[in-house]
């Protein structure tokens, strides 16, 4: 089976699977006092820079609402778009484990502006309104799109200018910065970011993200925190080594390369079929269409992906690091004779 | 290094790490709607039952206060020992996670009677006090010892004839059926339990826990409760192959026996050791003492253990199951060198 | 000072007054256990129906927020309009006390229907989003317009043929029933509303409202829930007290009419003043209009009001059950000459 | 009836009444933003010291979660006495609505000292383990007893040379102030109390408790956290001035030390009678005895009481602010005979 529905249908990368083999021998200390954890720990701050303070934990969902809860009490307001995955994909976690409350402003293609958030600003010091404490974007969006450097750094600038912090669901953000041309840190804590979930799973991780702190200030419970979110891993070195591996030799980029190029390939050859209309810029590993309504659940019997919006009937198709030339091949032909049929 | 301080310093039993490898074929749907975690689930269900329903999480402390936060309101209350894991060592999880109250009683070397749980019974109505609900247990226990499957079973008939629920913190449940020489079902389910936490890291898996309901009408939301405290895995293969690797051709118990053999070994070996005082019954994978207090700091420059209690000075000292003799060997004389010194 | 800023700036009918001074005599039983509670409760039974289940609280918040947490869970979604009270004026209190989502849809005028809920009904099943389980409606609305018992019934067919409750927040309930000519029951209870919010502050009590159940299987475990939720009052006679004053020779009615009149008439005298343009139904005891902007602060420092929106400028005065009719030619006459100046 | 229950089963003091009478004129800001409201915290501020912040909320266990959840979250620990009404008698608000957990240690007569703190000191530092941050005690105790303001010193010190905090609940302030003859802030503040709870309601007030804050940098963002736990009264002036009666003329002593007083003499009315102990030192408004089991329920059936501990059989008698000695009288009588028959 070949998937487009989502990058996490992939399996782990040959050489993180490696890496997990390595880390098991004999005994190590738990929960992150081991070496390997010190070595991973090392390569996000080569990465990021010497002045983070980081975390792991097991999954995307705990990285965002921990590292929104390390900053925002539940009387805040975190300021974002209302595609934002924190907002549609987790089940009310961020609501009902931290207790702030999500203001959304409705999106172009998953991006917002500083013009977006203004509006939020009348409510500070009034006390029948949660304050207003985090700016929350993604990087690469939801709908496949990309900040860019400027962008991020405006919208820092708003958020800091306002006494606000910047948090960026970095689930994808391998995939933007190989987008971009650019290292992790050029378009996350450089541009202003305070708070970041780094993705690895996605990226050809088993499991595994960082919250990277850019303002230790901004961490200093986190530990417990984190313990008490239930993200502490006793056997942390089987989460650290893949980290270890996705920052070495630059795999994170030849992974993310992978899969944005899959994506573009895709677009490229889907966008002139009849009756496929590309909806949003592709720019990162994810293409956006509408296709006739007949044709779905043809297409999906071939190769699962996801309706994103029952209503406009715009599907999402994502590549992976290990999709192929061949799979999107694959795809487009079954797609043409779905279109057809 | 070899360590006694925890059996989740232990790695990766091979035969499971065998099938991680394994499980990494191609793509595969996530969240548990794949064809492996199929597999997994089944073979829980010839262990324990086939009316179970279950659920893979993470870690040992989400398997608790998930486990115990389906079926308890905030206005409940959770009776324990003081010594519980979910009491002593979860950062106080179960109040912020799951808002309800625990109620303590001193344990008898990390065991509870229904006659300790009397006197909880004339909160039941009154408005100002937590509501009872939930009888929490942890078998084996945090001390190192088990209940007999009557013990268990008495503490069952307690809580069902009040109106409560049994829960079992399983995170040794492996040590405890290959110590009392009874299947996994045979000291859980069948004794009366509801709900219990099964463990697998500290017994040779990477990572993972399942979450057993013997009651199907008790887990009709958990799907949501377990997404929304973020312990949704998306490459859930990862974990439920681990699952089917222990739980084929009995390596559950072929670990547990290993760790529980090298505890009594242990114990055996420094019974007699002049200053060295065995302090609890040694029935599952852990050795309680006291030892001089000057040995302490020698013995663990070579080995690594814990002061499990500052005031009395008592150790604790673990296995696991990849402890061999020869590491117990090495343990004692190094024990026996730092008592004499 | 008299103000059309809010209908909680009056004070204490003088009945109710005289009905605290009443129950002020010596001892009593706390808790709601006394006599003047259980008669306040006959009353409310007599109002809204034989089968209710009620309970007292401190304010409107709590009454919402208590109620919705009796029937919602944390994986839970409200749906709700934008507009509500519960999303805009509690400081995020049903995200943050009872953890659930709130899902929003853009009013019309403060009102919502089915056809505008049908899309969170795809979330049904689907474990990454919060679960539909409650509708809930104002009435009167935030915007000063009412639904009419049709509308409501619409709601609680559409919300019971999908499994969800019906809420409503009646902070002005007696404010609606007046208006429409009916009693409180006829507007709630019977037309479907599970769970209600009846209000009194804002109709001539000092404080207090009363959550009412119209199934008492909703209820089992709420006064734990109001307890816990830091609402249960000791002295409750003295809450008590004030609802049997407001219930007794239809003093709710009176008061309301009279706030209701009021809005009429001051909406009646603005609605051809030059500048000023009237932007909702009045149907309750709101007006909201749009005036100039130089005219607002003038305004203002003769008669406190909101502006209800910065960017529209859209305004809201509000009326009270001891305006005058000499309050609103004061304030006509304000406004005529603000506008002009 | 008169009853000897709690001093929440008198009513309202006459003065308050007045004062609440007084209050109802005309209009008024809501939220506290009016003119009485004002005078009360002025007030307040004379009482306690012109560096204080205050707020008022509707009932004491409002007043000890929040004040409690303004400087502590959900993974820090607050100590306590097992007594302590936090910990016993608010349905498990303080985890629920705070998260935090309560780290109880036996009282010696509702009160702890320095020496029993020191075992937690050990969990500093520790991410397993909640994080030590608020030692919380009760003036007067909720077993009638005092700190001397030495005593509440030593605590303050204890807490402060540690990094911790000390709060107060003081629902009972006035009764300790008035047996020890000095100021409200004597013992509260000025013996280095960080936050206080003082309590109105059980002195004469028909509702009301001030969270005071000795260091307004703790109270940065209470209005918040006030609002969201739905304790902002809207039409705040009528708890406002009945803390502004209770304030003048000393009528806080007076009140405090006629329940006090009608205690002591209680006791020594009872402390020969043939049969009855009296348990606890009588320092305040309260006394304990054990009396025979048969006695129990005929001298219940006159005058209301609490069984406090059905396994030993102690009783507890309180005495309120208009407790009189023919109260005493007629309870003595009821007591002699139902001990003697």
């Amino acid at each position: 089976m070949r998937s487009f529905a989502s990058d996490n249908h992939s399996g782990v990368h040959p050489k993180v699977m490696e890496a997990i083999a390595r880390a098991n021998q004999g005994h190590a200390l738990a929960y992150g006092e081991d070496s390997v954890t010190a070595e991973a720990d090392a390569l996000l701050h080569r990465h990021f820079g010497q002045h983070i303070d980081t975390y792991f934990v097991f999954l995307g969902t705990a990285s965002n609402v921990l590292g929104l809860r390390a900053v925002a009490r539940s009387h805040h307001a975190v300021l974002c778009a209302d595609t934002a995955h924190i907002n549609v994909d987790e089940c009310g976690a961020p609501e009902a484990m931290a207790g702030f409350k999500l203001r959304t402003v409705p999106s172009r293609d998953g991006k917002i502006e500083p013009r977006d958030l203004e509006q939020f600003l009348a409510d500070v010091g009034v006390q029948h309104h949660n304050q207003p404490r985090v700016v929350s974007i993604t990087q690469s969006t939801e709908l496949g799109t990309l900040y860019t450097p400027d962008e991020v750094r405006a919208l820092a600038d708003f958020a800091h200018g306002h006494g606000l912090l910047l948090h960026m669901d970095g689930a994808r953000l391998a995939n933007a910065a190989a987008a971009l041309g650019l290292g992790l840190g050029d378009i996350s804590g450089a541009c202003g970011v305070d708070v970041l979930s780094f993705g690895g799973t996605k990226n050809g991780l088993m499991h595994g993200e960082a919250v990277i702190f850019f303002d230790a200030r901004l961490s200093t419970e986190f530990r417990y925190i984190r313990k008490q979110n239930m993200q502490l891993c006793s056997k942390m070195r089987f989460i650290a080594t893949q980290f270890t591996a996705l920052l070495t030799d630059d795999l994170w980029r030849e992974n993310a390369m992978q899969s944005n190029r899959m994506a573009a390939l895709l677009a490229e050859k889907v966008r002139d079929l009849p009756g496929v209309r590309i909806t949003r810029p592709v720019q990162a590993n994810a293409v956006f269409a509408v296709i006739p309504q007949r044709a779905v659940a043809p297409l999906q019997a071939c190769y699962p992906f996801y309706v994103w919006n029952h209503l406009t009937g715009e599907v999402r198709w994502m590549t992976s690091f290990d999709t192929t030339p061949v799979d999107v091949d694959g795809f487009v032909e079954a797609l043409r004779k779905a279109v057809r049929d």
